[in-house]
């Protein structure tokens, strides 16, 4: 299929079932987003997670109402329940399955989250002229779960997952100026350099994701990463929650350079 | 005398004579610049340098025409010739002597240049809350001679000089981001980390300024320098150049803020 099909139309085709896999590369230009379906008793406390920690959970859109599964904002057309290639759902913090369509087992008291993703920042970089290396080696992000603590909100906690990039320093100075546009997706790196000032351990062994090189003239960049509020909601343990299957995103209407505040 | 005068009444006080020693630290939150005097045969090509170099040569400021000494734009009843604390005077590129006036040696062929200088970042970065050591030791700023070439313009070339602060990644990051907002004032960063990357060999043995503490979790964090056109300006050796004295500077009516592009 073209990757330059447009959002609506490849979200149609998700609909349909005719589009069933990883969205990357898709849609180039537009946001893609990860997605957090929780039931109304853990909603208020999952938005105030997000609202304190907003470069882990930088939240672009959810649904106005409980049972709602348009979200307008974000695709005139859109429909949560099925516009997902791939969705993964928790049972009291445990992945049970991953289904196509959740529109069986949509209930009235369902909330949906829509978090930015890294992808859009890795699009504005490449488009910059920087080497993305887990794009280069057609890899996942390596990412690591650090020591720093994220603000708690009612039965929401975890440690900040980081994802990592390596750069040498003056295209990482660059990536931070790039980022700092973005915060919906989020936002400037939180630590370069030595891992073990941020407690990861070995950076050659990730806790998600892929390891990448690391050249000897580069320095390894990190950002938040929007694994934290999957952490944060299995810790949670709620009685049901639906997310996106990794790689698999809602993909918006928005173009990437309206998340940019300047 | 009290810090907080404002830059006109400082002016004043220097015109006359009343005041004679280094600005760091008077009229906190306005503009103060590096001043550069050229004939006439040489300001055309100074310009292009600076043009060339805007990192280690932001131009705030210039006289519209040769022999003037008003710059408008920085101080409504500004005199280049007398409203400096102390000048110094080069004749082919070889420092012949410091002075308090250049009123009797100002010639119709000069042409008056101001650059920015890191006062204005530093202040904006302590306003933030990021410790700055050569302020916190209490002295001047160190600087060195790198490896990296400065794009030339007719008889003005030179390796770039950069100023070094030590700073925690999480603080660098932060700094990063602020200073993107102060292109006149040297911008962002060029380098932070091994100092040998960019040609550095000792790191406790400044070309420029004095040495300060870096601490094991810190990293130097490296910004172009206004010391570069001094050097470029030293090896073209104009048969004329008068410059102020090391922290002897222009303090201009312009609000460090009025410098920020956003």
């Amino acid at each position: 299929m073209n990757q330059d099909i447009s959002p609506r139309d490849l979200r149609h085709k998700i609909r349909s079932g005719e589009f069933t896999t990883n969205t990357s590369g898709y849609s180039r230009g537009f946001v893609q987003g990860n997605l957090c379906i929780l039931p109304a008793d853990y909603a208020n406390e999952f938005l105030q997670f997000c609202q304190a920690n907003p470069k882990p959970c930088p939240l672009i859109g959810m649904a106005s109402n409980p049972g709602e599964y348009h979200i307008s904002k974000l695709g005139e057309d859109l429909d949560i329940r099925s516009d997902i290639p791939s969705y993964r759902v928790f049972e009291n913090g445990v992945l049970q399955r991953e289904v196509s369509d959740i529109s069986d087992i949509w209930r009235e008291d369902l909330v949906s989250f829509v978090l930015g993703c890294s992808f859009s920042f890795e699009e504005a970089l490449i488009d910059d002229g920087l080497e993305i290396r887990n794009v280069t080696e057609g890899v996942n992000v390596p990412m690591y779960r650090t020591d720093m603590d994220c603000n708690s909100a009612g039965r929401f906690s975890s440690k900040m997952v980081v994802s990592m990039r390596p750069m040498i320093p003056s295209d990482a100075i660059r990536a931070i100026q790039i980022c700092t546009r973005f915060p919906a997706v989020h936002g400037a790196p939180v630590h370069f350099g030595d891992p073990a000032t941020i407690g990861i351990r070995d950076i050659n062994n990730p806790d998600f994701g892929d390891a990448v090189t690391i050249r000897d003239n580069e320095v390894p960049v990190f950002w938040a990463c929007g694994v934290t509020p999957q952490v944060a909601v299995e810790q949670a343990r709620p009685p049901l929650c639906i997310t996106h299957s990794p790689g698999c995103m809602l993909v918006s209407d928005l173009p990437n350079s309206r998340l940019a505040v300047m």
